[in-house]
């Protein structure tokens, strides 16, 4: 049985009730012809968040990463692989020992626990409440635990996403939650094997860990998953001169930039130089940064009227980014979706791992002083 | 500068320094030329145990992974991935909680952790102590705290080489130390996908992770590796009978049995079929297992005459083992290294799981009644 998009739905509740009995069929689907399994492993009952990958869905898993590999290749980035553990002060310094978790709250009778922000998302559709609200809104509308209808604590516990371990007698070490941080770390070691110039292209793909409190939706929130990231070391004032742009700025790509959203009207067509001139990159490393994300998924076989490229909205970039945008697919369940995300850091990563590690990080070359390089990225979920 | 073999020494103790300083020669070339950097992060002063690859490193440790990939896939095995954490329970049933660990001896004064079978290794060359008799042996020869000359603890204490991690809000896991357990436990789902005929072969390549003391021998011995493993899921009367080995019977290969061991004698370079004849392999699909992994070597472009097949002597098997023989390659720095094992482990590992899960694990086809299988498995480390 083949699975085949669900039909038109007459309202939004059927839509849901539509994309769940579609999910439910994808999965099916998917444990039966040996794609993916679990959650794994499953004579064990199964940790949520967890799979494993059959005979096909490997294949499938390894076609998908030799596209990602081949593309950055030939366009000169260079791939690495860094540990999938680190110490603690690494994640102090990226910011995710501080803040990576997730609002939680627990039942005051049978000590149930549930993610805040999900449980009034499902309970109360549509409605958006900020963080600092939850227990008055919890409160005003009497909501109490889905299993045994029994009140909250009144306390909302930050659940920490990083999952701990301890490495060697007694270092505080966490698998890391994202390939990015480790593969900025031996930027030194990069600039002396790129004979000391900038920009030069790295890239990882590999395992990374969020400890979600309840994963969800098959296979689009794993606790375990692979990640492909690509960075971009490149000096502020190489961004508007990047040669490599040249090579293709009379592509054309569907741009969604923020204002086009904010009219509701639908992506343009345009070639990348043409999006520069209308001023939705700043710069052409960033417009190239695009191209290239864009270029993965074509190169993976994505049919192209299926990718859009959307603009972060000014309030909606996290406060590091220069400029963002994502790549969205348009899948049969879950309509269009992130696939991938191009950042412009900045100067702010290696800012930081020269803050926590006292080593500095700024380098010089004959027409630069030394300064601390910005970070071009792509980031992608594999799986 | 590129690295060579070091001279041919005078005595063992010249031999050792010479090894030493190639060791440091070949670290220090790698870290250079971009293979391998650390430990890492090395801005943070580093993880023991944990290293970068870097552009060239990577390169050549896809090269190897590909060879290993090739090789498995055109004898018909399929790949699969497994989860890398995984319950504390399925480490209960493969042996590693209770007894994957470390002897750990603690300095009285400086509180320094050594582990004590090295310690004596290095401080008495040769010399066999026995870990009933490590903290007699220590009484008796004086021996004291490296760093410091104290006397140390009477205590030898377990130290588990587990990398242990909490799931969700309190599930104890753990970051998986091999790949082939997690790769036994789908079993009952990879015989749905083999059509419910048996032999069939899997394997996985992937992460693994042991929390040594003190990791050593620059990337020989690390906390975080690859590893590559692949197993044969067969019925036990099947192995005398195993089709493939006929294609393969009449490959001459060096095997060097243990009684050619015990008799000082150098490896045999003999046919698959008259190996099998001389009662050096109890049967058919074992001997195109060792044959197989013998194959990954050749075909990864090590010369044949760097190889040589090992087999165990009774007294050296693992209890589980009923026949194990495994592939040594002649490096230059470090001599006949064993690179790889091929066992048989008979029912042991899906009887135990099929305990510790409650799940019966036992299988039937036309022509035999429900039965555990055997596995037979060759396991690599990829770095």
């Amino acid at each position: 049985m083949t699975p085949t998009a669900p039909p038109a739905p007459a309202n939004a509740q059927q839509a849901a009730k539509a994309a769940a009995e579609f999910l439910q069929e994808l999965s099916s689907f998917a444990q039966q012809k040996g794609f993916i399994w679990g959650p794994a492993p499953e004579i064990y009952g199964g940790l949520s968040g967890f799979y494993d990958y059959g005979p096909l869905g490997k294949l499938l898993k390894n076609n998908v990463e030799r596209a990602i590999r081949d593309t950055f290749q030939v366009n000169d980035f260079w791939e690495v692989e860094c540990p999938t553990v680190m110490q603690a002060k690494v994640w102090e310094a990226s910011g995710h020992l501080g803040g990576f978790s997730d609002p939680l709250i627990v039942c005051s009778k049978c000590k149930a626990n549930f993610r805040v922000d999900r449980l009034l998302e499902e309970l109360f559709p549509g409605k958006f409440v900020k963080p600092e609200n939850y227990l008055a809104f919890i409160e005003e509308n009497g909501v109490t635990c889905p299993s045994c209808q029994s009140a909250f604590n009144k306390e909302i516990k930050k659940h920490s996403l990083m999952l701990r371990t301890t490495v060697g007698i007694d270092i505080e070490a966490y698998n890391r939650p994202e390939t990015a941080t480790t593969t900025y770390l031996p930027f030194p070691r990069y600039f002396e094997f790129f004979r000391k110039k900038l920009p030069f292209g790295v890239f990882q793909i590999g395992k990374a860990y969020r400890n979600e409190i309840s994963p969800r939706q098959f296979v689009l929130r794993m606790r375990e998953f692979t990640q492909a990231e690509a960075q971009l070391f490149i000096f502020g004032d190489q961004k508007s001169a990047f040669t490599p742009y040249e090579r293709i700025k009379d592509d054309t790509l569907p741009f969604w930039s923020w204002k086009l959203q904010e009219g509701q009207l639908p992506p343009a067509a345009m070639t990348v130089s043409d999006a520069l001139a209308n001023g939705n990159f700043k710069n052409k490393a960033y417009a190239y940064t695009v191209w290239l994300a864009y270029t993965v998924f074509t190169n993976a076989g994505v049919p192209a009227d299926r990718i859009r490229l959307r603009q972060h909205a000014p309030d909606e970039k996290a406060f590091y980014a220069d400029d963002a945008w994502d790549i969205e697919v348009k899948l049969n369940t879950f309509g269009w979706t992130e696939m991938c995300g191009v950042h412009d850091r900045t100067t702010y990563d290696l800012t930081q791992h020269s803050k926590f590690s006292g080593k500095d990080l700024s380098v010089s070359d004959e027409t630069h002083k030394k300064e601390i390089p910005h970070i071009l990225e792509i980031a992608f979920g594999v799986d």
